[in-house]
This record gives structure tokens, C-alpha cells and sequence, in this order.
């Protein structure tokens, strides 16, 4: 099946916020996710933005029973490190019936690209270690996995914590 | 004794650099440190930089015995996710002979507000699990170990995996 990979824009978000929701079934995370269509559209698409995506688009004939060409898509910002410029792939997701395809690997393949382009020397992302399949997956493209590995913990600060560690 | 929180500039990356090896140096990692003071300059001071920096610095009669006034940092840039806008930060280091004085917290208390300021709903780093007073240190500010609590690990891809990932 052919598929292409292209910069997303404004008028993505609302796939992109369908997706997201998708992901986040999957992962039983729902409840977590805050982004809408209309938080997408002015963090991604206006002067500064947040993050930058990338659409996996199949052609008409392919389209999902409720009428979707829009399938897969990755999300990225830069970021920095001792290592200097990175790229962090904040999600990849691939619609489950277009799925062994390789359009996650494309669309991964892209942020890389993409990466290596602006001169960075690394790309970063988490994974949820019950996700077995993802975790396999990166690995199989080598991958490592620098918690196991080093003992790096991520942490998060946000609500009611975040405002008072904000304090002066 | 007074310190004082700033935003880093140009000229501050010499100082950046030499405290970049010193936290380095604590972690057991001065092998994997590959940015210079020239990278700092390029990567965090010209047209769309990679990161941002805040220097802790003291008054004259307090400098070390090195002559060093500029005695803690840290280095912060903006990310996304399902929660929306983030702030990532990086590093966060105070010299040893400085400890103790609150001086991390300002630090760190500075990033939240700036990650507040421009809409993040939270704030990220990851940590050392080993690094315990670090740990205890964020834990007691409020911050959640969301590899500990929900199982995400940290992935990274470099080098020659990074180069073949991103061919088509």
C-alpha cells in the first residue's frame, strides 16, 4: 500500500487530536490527555511554535471505514543536551489497520531525518515499559533503553506543585 | 549570602562549559560530555537556539578561591505532550562550596516560572536514580517519578543507529 509522509499543518490538527485520542485508548491513559484541536493549532502552527508534526497519508482508495486518510502521524521538538542538539519524538502512532506496513518506521525514519538535518546528534523519546511491541520495536532499531541502562528516572512537576515551586 | 538569578548570555558559556564538567564530573560522566563552550554559544545564543540559561551568581567578596562568581546554572527549552505546553529543563547544578544556601531551588523555582509564564502546564528533567539527594531534593518539591509511578522509560538513538534509522 503506498503511503506519504509530509509536514503537518494547521488543518491537521483535527486529525491529529482524533489520533491522539487513539493513542492515549490504547495506552488507558484518556483521562491524562489535555490537548485539543484548537491547543494544537495555536501551539504548532503560529511564530514560536511548541513542536512540529509530521502526517502518514494514505490515497482515497485506502481510506478507513469513517472516511480517514490521515493515519499515522509523529510529533518533535528540539531539545538539548551534553551531547548538544537533539530531537525528541514526543508521539508515534500508526492506526492499528495500517499497522506491519512500515509507515512507523517511516515516520520515525523522518524525524531522524529531520534531526540529522538541524545537526543533531541524537533523538530521544519514552516509551511505557508494558508497551512490549514499541519497546521492541526500538530496539530492533537500536535503540537503547537509558533508563534500564543508566538508572535515568523522568520527572514531572505540574498543578498546584508547579505553582508553588514557582514561588519566589 | 545574596545571590543573584539572571538569564545566561553569550559571554556566560565559558562558565556553563566548566560547570557542565564539573556536574559531569559528580555523575560519573565526563566521557559522554561532547558540547564546548563554542557549541553553547552557537546552539544557545543565535536565531531560534536550542536551549535557554539561567546563571546563579554571587558578589565579588564571595568569589571561590578559582576566582569564579558565576557559581550555578541551569539550562531549560520548551517541549509538548498530551498535558500541552512544557517546559524541559536540562541541567541544574550549584558548585558544592554553595550548597545548601537555596540556591538550586531559586534556580529551579525560576524555570517554573518562566515555564508558567509562557502557558506549560508542567515541568520535566529526568534524574539519576542513584543521585538519592537529588532525588529526595525534587520529590520533597512536589515532583512525581512518573517512571517509578506509571513505568515510562527513556530511549535515546545516536550514532550509527541514528545515521541508518534515517535512511529511507
Amino acid at each position: 500500500m503506498d503511503f506519504s509522509i509530509r509536514a503537518a499543518n494547521m488543518e491537521d490538527c483535527k486529525d491529529i487530536a482524533r489520533m491522539i485520542m487513539e493513542l492515549a485508548e490504547y495506552e488507558n491513559q484518556t483521562d491524562i490527555v489535555k490537548v485539543t484541536q484548537k491547543d494544537l493549532e495555536q501551539d504548532g502552527f503560529s511564530k514560536n511554535p511548541f513542536f512540529h508534526g509530521i502526517i502518514a497519508e494514505v490515497a482515497e482508495q485506502h481510506r478507513t471505514q469513517d472516511g480517514h486518510t490521515k493515519i499515522g502521524y509523529a510529533l518533535y521538538f528540539y531539545s538539548y543536551s551534553w551531547l548538544g542538539r537533539g530531537i525528541y519524538m514526543e508521539d508515534l502512532y500508526v492506526m492499528p489497520e495500517f499497522r506491519g506496513k512500515g509507515i512507523g518506521k517511516a515516520l520515525m525514519s523522518k524525524v531522524a531525518q529531520l534531526g540529522l538535518a538541524a545537526g543533531c546528534s541524537n533523538l530521544k523519546f519514552t516509551v511505557l515499559d508494558w508497551n512490549k511491541p514499541s519497546v521492541d520495536f526500538y530496539v530492533s532499531q537500536g535503540c537503547s533503553d537509558i533508563t534500564a541502562n543508566f538508572g535515568f528516572h523522568c520527572m514531572r512537576c505540574e498543578g498546584e506543585a508547579l505553582e508553588h515551586l514557582a514561588q519566589p
